[in-house]
């Protein structure tokens, strides 16, 4: 098979079209993981680095030079529309952020503002622009925004939460706030995505890394609706759209519902049984035990390769993690991580 | 059908025979939620109300006084053998518990000692006892510990975590020193449940609190030997053994090959799949979301009827929420439930 680019491999397995072999990014590959990321963060605080296109740019470029990923994920925050729909969002050192005011009742969900992408997040725009010009054609980049669930959780617990109390007894006591809620933010998220799509994003992510907290049955009947027509709304951008949730398994049939081009995977799922049951309807992406990569080279080594074979029959496969990585990874695993996979030339897909 | 004690009823539902209502109780029904345990608690530290029998005992018996569960689960906690061990544990006020030293290398493993459960731990044995003297026959007392993962996890960590860095790094990297450590933890947790059995315990719960941490690969590699040597050597005591995993969704078939007779399912398994998938080889325990606790009582009721309906024909079934009641639930969410629970006098079981 001919070679084919980075950016047109990510595109191609992201279609479930044949591709030479399996494109790879990490989530949070632009993180703290990196010595030069910590340079860089150095001169900021975490919002202001978001903020800062030059500064958000080069660290999202950071990875790609070391390692050479298939895609640029933009250097950014789920929390950014939060910001911009008037919520004050600060990031303590060690901790998680902490939103406020609250949003828990009808009132205040009418009082977040709507806002404008290209006024409002420039910045990010303008950061998605900065990194295609030093990143080059062949490369692609991902934008992304959080889920409905993900989102709507840190505006009514007023951060991360562990259990989701205040969340939930929304969604339980009142179910047509929540879905008020939900319809809020993907009426914002949407010209959000388009707004990173029109600087540049040639896929978008969309993260409900908190959607694992629930059954199936309330997952469709409480999230899917919202969840749908943000996918869709992606989708009707031209480009191809991932959903990641953390905590998929009991959910992978829901999920290929939303109609999502590609699922990422946590780590807790069997490769197997996650092609089998998602039926080639889309391409999937992942799932890398994320604490993988505190284990020797050949640990690492061992376990990508087990990755990668265990994904050889699915219809489209992006190689990733499972979660994002973490703050103390050595960067030798990484290393040993993208040497695994670059040598894998393997062509994939359409073998039917 | 004849009325059967709760004790009878509770027995009965774990070996998957005939019931003339479901059983129910609640992971941490002793807990802060109930004022009156609160009162009791201003008079301790947390192990300190651990260790003295008749706190214990009081603890114990105040939501049976209140609800009339069939069971009543044993106040203690499942780092008491970690500190018979010979490690500090110590519980800072909102924060999780602290073990010193961390036990990372196989000196380490090594250096810990084996107890005497009897002298040991015997403020455990003289809780069920006093607990027993007060609760009469007719009820059943639920003892308990960790499960491998879950023991070894807080060991190695120093406390709780959030991704178990150091733990999966063991597993990784060094799974004989990994295997030895289980070990150790299971030889000494075999005679800590025969002390509760033989003090009074009807049954047994081992939490792998933390075990939904893994895909069904890994946890049949790594967990399952130990786990399954902790089940036997329980169930060799006479009693019926109920395994709790929390984030079970991947692992089920895994954990039926444990030879537990209960499987205790968190709320994210939709039930009928957990009956399909354990083709009557266990009965079930569970899966209320512990956050529909903070919803009115209408939709408490609703769900526990939809909870209690979805398991009607599971071979055997135990009403429970699918982990702890968190501390800040009313006490009507919880009269609402048993409102619900007790007024369900559908027979179960044995209808083949």
């Amino acid at each position: 098979m001919t070679v084919m680019t980075p950016r047109q491999r990510f595109l191609a397995a992201c279609k479930r079209q044949p591709v030479d072999r399996t494109p790879a990014w990490v989530m949070r590959q632009a993180g703290r993981y990196l010595p030069e990321y910590r340079e860089v963060r150095k001169g900021y605080d975490f919002m202001g680095m978001v903020r800062t296109p030059s500064a958000a740019a080069e660290v999202t470029l950071q990875p790609i030079r070391r390692f050479g990923m298939d895609a640029a994920v933009i250097f950014s925050d789920i929390l950014v529309p939060h910001a911009a729909m008037g919520v004050d969002v600060r990031f303590e050192e060690g901790e998680g952020p902490i939103l406020t005011p609250v949003v828990r009742t009808r009132a205040e969900v009418e009082a977040l503002q709507d806002f404008d992408a290209r006024t409002a997040t420039g910045f990010l725009g303008e950061a998605i622009r900065l990194t295609r010009q030093q990143l080059g054609p062949d490369r692609a980049i991902i934008g992304f925004c959080g889920a409905p669930w993900t989102s709507a959780s840190y505006l009514i617990e007023g951060g991360s939460s562990r259990n989701f109390e205040h969340a939930k007894r929304m969604l339980y006591d009142d179910p047509a706030t929540f879905a008020r809620l939900c319809e809020r933010l993907v009426d914002n998220l949407i010209p959000y995505l388009r707004m990173q799509v029109e600087a540049g994003a040639d896929v978008v992510q969309i993260f409900d890394s908190w959607g694992g907290a629930f059954d199936a049955r309330t997952w469709r009947d409480v999230l899917l609706p919202s969840t749908r027509r943000l996918v869709q709304g992606a989708k009707d951008l031209g480009v191809p759209v991932i959903l990641y949730v953390n905590g998929c398994s009991q959910l992978l049939e829901v999920l290929v519902e939303t109609g999502a081009d590609v699922l990422g995977l946590d780590w807790r799922i069997d490769p197997a049984e996650a092609i089998r049951r998602t039926q080639g309807k889309v391409a999937l992406q992942g799932n890398l035990d994320p604490c993988v990569l505190f284990a020797s080279p050949e640990v690492v080594e061992r376990e990508a390769r087990r990755v990668l074979e265990s994904f050889r029959h699915a219809p489209g496969y992006i190689f990733n993690l499972g979660s994002g990585i973490l703050p103390g990874v050595p960067v030798a695993s990484m290393e040993a991580l993208f040497r695994v996979i670059q040598a894998d030339t393997v062509p994939m897909g359409a073998r039917a």
